[in-house]
């Protein structure tokens, strides 16, 4: 990968509050002082800046930046939204509260027509300052659930995650407030779905297997993301992805593993280096002995998206091909629950026991 | 309203699996020694049986059955998946396991085109045998979350609610299991979106206003449901709700108080008697001067959507109608988060407890 790029790092409120006021507020009255047009410099995120690095082995962003000045007619509406942005932004700051991404568009909805708006400024702003939106205190909800040998102090309160019967911690949208006291755990399960991650959970396979679960319910949130990244990178434990044998389980799992194009700014925090693929393979299917009657057939929009993903450059690898032509050759796709075909306890006693032994997953 | 109504009791394991036994495999078996034809009798569940009952002010089911028989070529596949699903359901009682609604037609996936079809057939044996589908050992995944002044065990762990950092309790599926152990609490707040939830959990509102938090992330799943009613029930405290201002809010509220038609069966169990209806009531926009720019054209869905739920007998209250009508004339609806246009905490620090005060809400 040719350029730099731009890496988000997480900053302190002062270091935030500090760059947004030069960048935005001082330079701008400066420049009016001395009656020049004031400018505010943004880094372009567009597919033709984001880029895959096959040496970090993440998605990311190249650094090009665009002026956004304030007298052009072509960009004064964005500039004065910019400027507005800016000011909840410090305002937030000031107050040591954080917002959701929707409170910021009410905010200062009479400048803006659609939410979209209000996010891409939010994001403008965050590459500026070469930081995550959770350091501008926008955060976003989370769907995520943990359990397992875990402790995380999270404002002042130490949650031990395996205290917490068969409910578990709602990962919080403040994911990098929390700190990992301790843990007792060999890996990290994270399973696409909460229906599966309950079944685990009702069958203590976080206890018996000494491993922390998280589900993200479907394709993850960026706070889960950024929680799993966090177990992975702070704990050193490997991470095994449980997924659905189709297209989605791969881009779900690849998303995990090496961020995606929208939040490409903000991969290497995002990204979980060590994730692997456990399953549920495609090849597993007759490994197992998956009943065809468990099986779906993979709609015409499946095939399309797997078309779309087994050409990205991170998939070239002859292990993940296998899987996409086994997935043609049989146009079958299966949901993890298919295994409650050969037992409801099939998953957490036969199967993930038995990947786990013969390391049998895909990195 | 007339005849008797059928009602779903919380049955012990041992129960279920006698019950479940008799009914549908020792009575069959004895039919089919006696030569005679095999019949399991199912409760009607159909709009037809669906009744609103203004006394007890809920949805509830009437008592009707049909005869699904053997001998009988429009029945007998009916009557095969019907012994099937029970054959699954007493598995997992005799092993003390729950499964998910997809857990169970995968595992009978050879008898189903669609999971539809069998979520069917569980919903048939739990009417059929008087009792919730918790009790048959089948669960729901939740997406509530809650935090604040209780102490729940589950399982064997008590877990403090006021001790869970900004993150809370991923509401268990196995919310029967719970048991309220300890609470210092005068209120509870359900809030419908979890953005609002997260601004009240970070200005720590359940800690300043002696309450419980809960969200349902939108139309609440079955498992918060409960919840909200037994901590209704068995604390006796008042639960307020706090819903978008648009024909949806009516709904979810009216779903946490009264019931769903399709768990018209299980209304008295989920019901919660007690909710009020905080907010954010259409008049309310007015009232706190929430910005024209915040306040957004509701689409024709939305009318219709209005014209439907304010013929339901429930809605017919003065108070209701009002709201209604100001919808009508105005064409205005707004979320909970349009409040952040007055500020970024205006909704807890100012909205919330004047509300509360002025007992401002409708019953």
């Amino acid at each position: 990968m040719e350029g730099k790029i731009l890496i988000a790092e997480r900053k302190s409120r002062e270091a935030v509050l500090r760059e947004l006021t030069r960048k935005v507020f001082s330079n701008t009255l400066e420049s009016l002082k001395r009656l020049e047009d004031p400018v505010i410099h943004i880094p372009v995120r567009s597919p033709k800046t984001v880029e895959y690095d096959p040496k970090r082995d993440v998605v990311l962003l190249k650094e090009k930046y665009l002026k956004r000045n304030f007298m052009n007619l072509g960009n004064v509406r964005r500039f004065v939204q910019t400027q507005a942005v800016a000011a909840t932004i410090v305002e937030l700051l000031k107050l040591d509260k954080h917002a959701q991404l929707r409170d910021v568009f009410y905010n200062r909805a009479y400048l803006f027509e659609t939410q979209a708006e209000s996010d891409n400024i939010i994001e403008d702003l965050a590459a500026a300052l070469g930081t995550t939106r959770e350091s501008l205190h926008i955060v976003a909800s989370s769907k995520g659930v943990c359990i397992g040998k875990l402790k995380v102090r999270d404002h002042g309160d130490v949650i031990d995650c395996s205290k917490l019967g068969t409910s578990g911690l709602a990962i919080s949208p403040f994911v990098d407030e929390y700190e990992f006291v301790e843990y007792d755990a060999d890996f990290i399960l994270v399973i696409e779905k909460d229906a599966a991650f309950s079944r685990l959970v009702e069958d203590r396979f976080w206890e018996k297997h000494r491993c922390i679960l998280v589900t993200g319910k479907g394709q993850a949130d960026i706070a889960t993301r950024r929680f799993v990244r966090r177990l992975n990178h702070e704990l050193g434990l490997p991470v095994y992805l449980l997924v659905d044998a189709d297209s989605y389980g791969f881009y779900i799992y690849s998303v995990y593993r090496r961020g995606s194009i929208s939040f490409s700014f903000e991969s290497l925090s995002l990204a979980t280096r060590d994730a692997k693929l456990l399953g549920l393979l495609p090849s597993d299917l007759d490994k197992y002995g998956v009943p065809k009657y468990a099986r779906l057939k993979m709609t015409e929009h499946d095939i399309k998206f797997l078309q779309k993903i087994r050409s990205y450059p991170w998939f070239q690898k002859e292990a993940f091909q296998r899987e996409f032509d086994i997935m043609e050759k049989t146009g079958e796709k299966a949901e993890i629950q298919a295994l409650a075909a050969k037992g409801l306890t099939y998953l957490s006693e036969k199967y993930i026991p038995e990947k786990l032994k013969n390391e049998d997953w895909i990195e």
